[in-house]
């Protein structure tokens, strides 16, 4: 089991935007900062805006900040915005994967059932409970 | 979220065993009748073997059967074999991966918390209950 990169950049970009939630930050800047694929990242935030979870300006100052504040924004909430179109084995994709046992299946309704037991761990934790330390990037960046 | 390639052939591999465990099964048969890679495929066995959940034997009539009955495997056992290897993010890695708030992130234990509620949930069933029926792959093959 793995986070996909998509997943990864879309929570550090959460994560990033609750150090600091009035200054709107931009994918160019976060992907600098994380040193990520600045089109992988904007994929992620784009997902991110269309779940409502942050909200974007275009232009000069531009950028996103988070839709609300951290403390109202749970880890669950984004893994689900997240993951929403994304199986989480092959055989659940709509175009049918591969599993030649795939309508038989029995394991199917059980990882489902483990999955909603992982976001509902994360519900407990908040945007707030994981924010970045203001410090945390100047720290990293002293020798 | 995904199941890896490797977690995926793995945990079919012990639902096909299950399905009919006094019988071996090469990694060879299962990879043909689940049409999909051999090579990956014995990875997975090979560390199903090494953790205790399969028994293998060389030769004529070889192959692999459960290390013990179905209803005394649960899910979770065999995931925890699959995963003990493969981190869920990358920042896991014990080479670092590439995340830069890797040393003050606060959202690794949480996700350590999270799996454990994914792996907890799948301890509740075994391959007892997934087992495959036997007449699944005849049925898949009819038109």
């Amino acid at each position: 089991m793995r986070l996909t990169t998509f997943t990864d950049f879309g929570l550090r970009a959460m994560i990033r935007l609750a150090q600091d939630p009035q200054t709107p930050l931009s994918s160019a800047e976060i992907a600098e900062e994380f040193a990520i694929s600045r089109h992988h990242l904007a994929k992620a935030m784009a997902t991110l805006a269309r779940a409502g979870l942050i909200v974007t300006r275009r232009g000069g100052g531009g950028g996103a900040i988070l839709a609300r504040p951290p403390a109202e924004i749970s880890l669950g909430e984004v893994f689900r915005a997240l993951n929403a179109e994304e199986p989480l084995v092959e055989c659940f994709q709509s175009d049918g994967g591969h599993c030649v046992a795939t309508n038989r299946c029995r394991l199917r309704a059980r990882l489902v059932i483990a999955q909603e037991a992982f976001m509902a761990s994360l519900d407990q934790s908040t945007l707030a409970d994981v924010a970045l330390e203001p410090q945390a990037f100047a720290l990293e960046a002293a020798p």
